[in-house]
């Protein structure tokens, strides 16, 4: 028996796990391939800024609140896993390339001056200074000094270290149901038929947490995103650089002599493909932002899927069934919410009370409503 | 001591040492990793006739006589070794897309036709009829009957059973020279320092043939391509469709469910990077020519090297070491001149003289003049 069994090792099931064990929990982590999920994929990103939706207010608080954690949260881990996360404060440069884009540009920023967030609007010409591996076909850009970025594959590695250091047990095995106990959860049947008892379970599956045998239905659902990691980059960019072209978003996102191009995002279910046009969208776009791109390296495609949610935001804090905590639907932000979300999370198994800047996020939000129409959507 | 040694168990080394071993020879090929240079790479075009430029008169006799020969060779190897090497007969669509490309059809097909060869132009309609994946942007079509394909891993694989059974030694080891023995060549030295001694010693190195110590200077350069595979393509095409986009040459060549595109032409040295900018054009031009093809799965990127020589024509025969014979420098075609290299040098090696049709290949044509410049360059 243990106080605490965290189905998934990703990012957000780590954290977790590390975060109530430093609270005196003793913890259990059930995994059969540890951080080959979405969190293989994610470019790591920090930018609740440039990735929120006008409309979607709520989230963005979530963000700014995590983001605020990260440097602590990045110092700690480093210090228990005693290898570096990447963490660079260097900002986010968003370039426009036509009209449009400048025009959307302006509105991002007065967005941001209204949430008293700094940022500043920069000519072609103080974006090349910036970056000068920019296109000379930039037509504006945007200064979002808060939006920062972290190796994410680092983070997990660190997460690994540090939360077995913590005391938190990994089993290598896969999760084939939540057990059931008078009437809630009391913990997690694995596929060699072994059972993990808990007093509480906590569900971090990403896309894959909807379908789970003795969950209660949850709207999640994949969201498939390709990504690619080229080698070669190192100088080549200041921060992380994102983009519109042609009404697609693009992100370059520089980590060392690596360089992260993402992402794609589609309504395939649980595609696991890498797709000719995914892969040539990305590098179209991303050469069309930083010519030089095309002189990189190509290292790494892969095709994961994002937890995504019906506003686009996770599902945190208890479930409808006792003793099920959730902590899954990250969607396009789970490096990002991995702070906010392993310390709410830890607080709330640890203390008994989720942390009021987590309330929001609950699964019951979408109980009175049919699924995929809410209040902020 | 056997009669003879090969270095290299690429196509051409292997189908040498076959051949020859089925003359009576016994034969040793040493190679540490066979078939995984421009051998995996090759897309397996069987394609004097589209592939060879309108001054390489004699390098397209050679194509010819070659291609007349696979039917028998891949029924013997296939026979032999137990497999299939998927030799497709159904002629490629060659497709053009502006006035440039049509009228480029125009001057293939006078030229064909001078030469006797089957190849007829098509309309849009009837390019499409043929292949109606082909995007609806076709200007014009010329159908070249004679040009066919073969699934150069399957040849490769089919080769290594074959020589095998033929008993020909294989030595997974790496050749670091060729030793001298009284004036010529007496065979391999390995890189554990062993030595195959051979009456007769045979170089088919590909791009690394140049600059093996003990052999005389020989003008080989590594041309690199990259090239692509992708799955899901079955039904997709009837056959080979090659296109000129924008002034790229862009091939798509079916084997079953999977499709090959290619390929790249760089003056790179021996650059082993997989590019953005090389994996882009080579996507870009296959979905602008098949536009279905963004839906298929990209599974491989791989770049190699070919053997490239001043006039694009193979290095066959004796060379100026005696005892050292030359299967080499095959630049694009080396899949399409495996039959004729392999019968022509069993030739030399089991009945002392070359045969008519590769004593123009002779390393001696440059002799006489500077490097890179020959009398049909």
């Amino acid at each position: 028996m243990t106080d605490v069994a965290v189905a998934g090792g990703g990012l957000i099931g780590l954290a977790v796990a590390w975060r109530a064990a430093r609270r005196g929990l003793s913890v259990t982590v059930v995994d059969d391939a540890p951080g080959t999920g979405a969190s293989a994929a994610a470019a790591g990103m920090l930018a609740p800024v440039t990735e929120a939706g006008y409309r979607e207010e709520p989230l963005l608080r979530l963000g700014l609140d995590s983001l605020a954690r990260w440097p602590a949260f990045a110092a700690e881990l480093e210090a228990a896993a005693g290898t570096p996360v990447g963490l660079r404060t260097v900002g986010t440069l968003v370039a426009g390339f036509d009209e449009d884009d400048v025009r959307e540009l302006g509105a991002l920023h007065a967005f941001q001056r209204e949430l008293g967030l700094a940022a500043h609007r920069l000519t072609p010409r103080e974006a090349r200074r910036r970056e000068p591996a920019l296109s000379t076909r930039v037509r504006g850009g945007l200064l979002v000094e808060g939006d920062h970025s972290v190796d994410g594959r680092a983070v997990h590695a660190a997460l690994l270290a540090a939360a077995q250091a913590a005391g938190v047990v990994l089993v290598g095995d896969r999760v084939v149901e939540v057990v059931a106990d008078g009437g809630g959860a009391g913990g997690l049947r694995l596929a060699s038929g072994d059972v993990v008892a808990a007093d509480a379970t906590v569900l971090a599956l990403g896309a894959r947490s909807g379908g789970l045998p003795g969950v209660p239905p949850l709207p999640v659902r994949p969201v498939k995103g390709q990504i690619l990691r080229l080698a070669g980059a190192a100088g080549l960019l200041e921060g992380t650089v994102r983009a519109l072209v042609r009404g697609r978003h693009v992100y370059l996102v520089p980590h060392g002599d690596r360089l992260v191009v993402g992402a794609t995002s589609e309504d395939r279910g649980f595609d696991p493909r890498v797709t000719a046009g995914g892969v040539h969208d990305l590098l179209h776009d991303a050469i069309d932002v930083v010519p030089e791109v095309s002189e990189l390296e190509l290292t790494e495609t892969l095709a994961r899927w994002r937890p995504g949610t019906p506003d686009n935001a996770p599902l945190l804090g208890p479930s409808s069934l006792p003793g099920l905590v959730l902590a899954t639907g990250h969607h396009r932000n789970g490096v990002l919410l991995t702070p906010v979300t392993a310390e709410a999370t830890a607080e709330l198994l640890a203390g008994g009370t989720l942390p009021e800047v987590a309330v929001p996020f609950g699964a019951d939000r979408f109980e009175s409503e049919p699924m995929g129409r809410t209040q902020w959507s």
